[in-house]
Parts: C-alpha cells; structure tokens; sequence
C-alpha cells in the first residue's frame, strides 16, 4: 500500500466512506466509478486516481467491491481501531458531542466528562459521569485515553491543553477558537465554528 | 481591489481576523508581516503575499495598522452586515450555537429556532422561542431570514433542504451528515463533525 497519501486525498476519505457505508445499508454489493462518480458529484477519473493510492480493489468490468472497499478506508482511517475519549466542558456542545451515538459505533468511546462548574459534576450523560477538572490528570493515566475533545472557551482551553500535554495525551479534538501550541506529536484537529460561518457569510456576499 | 481571489486565501482569512482581533483588543495599534508570521507559525512571506490581494493595506517600514486591516477583512468576510438566522433543530447542538453570543456580536442574529418534537416547541433559548416545523415557511419569508443552521439528523435534513429552498433561502449552514441537492444558487458550508474525528483518527495511526 502507497503510504505517502497527500493530505488532500485524506481530506477526501471520509466522504468516501460515508457513501460506501450508505450503499452497504443498501445492500448494494458493487459499484463501478461512473456510479460512484454520479453519486458523490465527483468525476470518476478523480475517484480512479484516489482508490488508486490503496491498491487493486476495483476490477476492471466489475466495479469496486463495496464492503471490501468500506473495511479497506475504514482501515486506513483506523476506524478498526477502539479510542478512548474524554470530553473537557460539559456545557451544550459537551452534551451534543457526548450523546452523538455514532461515535461510538466507530470506535470513538467517552468514558468520561470533566467540567469546572459543580453544577455540572455529578451528572450523568448516557451513563458518563461528570466529574469535576481536578480528575483530569489522574483519569487520563489510569484509563488509558487516547483523544481529549476540549469544548471549553479559548481563555480556558490554553491551560487545559498544557495539562493535557503533561498527561501525555495522544490527540486533542479542539472546538476552542484558539490554536493551541502543543509539541509536535500531539494531534490537533480543529473545528472553529465561527471561521466556517465566515466562509459563509463570505460567500453570501452580493446575494 | 483583487476580487479573484483563491477559496485558498478566503479559508486563511478567518484566522487573520481572529488574530487582528485578540490584537485590537490587546491595544495593538500596527504590527509587522514579521511580527504578525510568528504569531501566526505561516511565513511572511505568506502573509504579505495574502494581504497583498486587498491593496496597500501594508506599509514599507512601518507595517499593518490593526485596526484598519481587522476591519478591512471584515468587509471583505461581509462582517459589516447583518444577516438573520433560523436555528432548525432545538437538541443540544441545537441549542449550543444558539447560545453562543459571539455569532450575534459578528452580525449574526438568530431570529427563530424550529423544532418537530412537541416537548421543545415552546421552549425559549436566550429570549428566542422555540416554533414547531410546520411555521418555518410563513416565518422565513415574514421575517427575510438569509440563512438556515441545519441542526437535525440527516434523514430530515434532505426535505427540511427542499422547503427551504422554495423559501428562497440563501444560505444553509449544514450540520447534518449528508450532502443536500440545492440549486447552485444556494450557498451551503457543511461542517461534517464525524469526517473531522475520521481525520484525526487517521493521524493517530500507528502513535
């Protein structure tokens, strides 16, 4: 397997797999690129070129092998993988992320929640206790967390990310809208919501 | 001014912003391509080269005003107007994007929230009142609203995307997890949570 992927093809994955794992419900069995191509609106020597990069799962006359295909991106993601999560800021976004069953379903599991409030401590969400920051670094060692998804606001989130580091998190999934500086080997995905609402508001403009 | 200006350069602007913003706030009247790329972790050279498709903003010796470059790329983000906002949706996303008020500080007001669960028609989220699915016709077009937050699962998601757009809405801004069919004219940002921890989970390989 071709391990140098470019980022853009990465970016491009999971969408993939979204389509493939709806055909699978559907109990679609194989799919050629022009299909797929119609599909996701994307055109099929770009679907070629990127399926390419993981090697011969389609067949010339017969098309991709949905599961098969599925399994193999799912892999590649390291959706295969079981995470441990905890969710920092048991506030309403905490809360969303927390009850969002698919998570789960892919191998992403909370096993716990920490927020500053002590109105918050002691609730449960889908069974996960609220436990109050000072847990923080012990929870990390002695459950083994991999992910920490921090839904705190940024003048909070720059001190909980230093902690997180001394804990030896792996990855952090921040909605924070600040960049964190964390040494190199610590992940960090962003999602800034009001950027994306930028972009949009961008493109509105003159409409 | 430059208006070809490359989906490259409108994602990096958000971020200029942010910075230009906490600056401002700090009392920081001008800053230079240099001062501002350490900040930043992008190279100068990067950020002249983007700055420069706004025009003369930037001066040799002396370097950006804050102020006026943090507003200029509002305009240009369409930041200097108001836009009016349903929330469709009232769960916990639902009701985490309609609580944060630094939306409504950017221009963005939110005007209605919808829902089709009875239990939270009638429900008010920072003074706005939760309204069943079946007004949100007669309200977009009483109320001129722009733009729609799509915050419910993607099996609604598909025909709420079709009354909206025979409401003429001009935006949605699209938490759900699958790709609405709308005419061109129609602008939508997704903001797709589960492709995000697919691309961190993908990082995470092998650590």
């Amino acid at each position: 397997m071709d391990i140098n992927i470019s980022q853009a093809v990465i970016r491009r994955l999971p969408r993939y797999y979204r389509y493939l794992g709806e055909l699978k419900d559907e109990g679609v069995l194989r799919i050629s690129s022009r299909e797929l191509s119609e599909l996701m609106h994307v055109t099929a020597s770009q679907i070629r070129q990127d399926l390419n990069h993981f090697g011969g799962f389609g067949q010339q006359g017969y098309g991709y092998n949905v599961r098969n295909l599925y399994d193999e991106i799912g892999k590649i993601l390291g959706l295969d993988k079981n995470h441990k999560l905890v969710v920092i800021g048991a506030g309403h976004l905490g809360q969303a992320l927390s009850n969002y069953v698919n998570f789960e379903r892919r191998g992403f599991h909370i096993l716990g929640i920490f927020d500053k409030n002590p109105d918050l401590v002691g609730m449960k969400i889908r069974d996960v206790l609220v436990s109050p920051m000072e847990e923080l670094e012990s929870f990390i060692a002695t459950n083994d967390i991999d992910i920490a998804v921090l839904t705190i606001p940024k003048t909070s989130a720059v001190d909980v990310a230093k902690t997180l580091v001394k804990s030896n998190i792996k990855a952090i999934w921040n909605f924070a809208h600040v960049d964190l500086a964390v040494p190199d080997d610590v992940i960090v995905e962003n999602v800034h919501l009001s950027e994306s609402l930028m972009r949009l508001s961008y493109n509105l403009r003159g409409k």
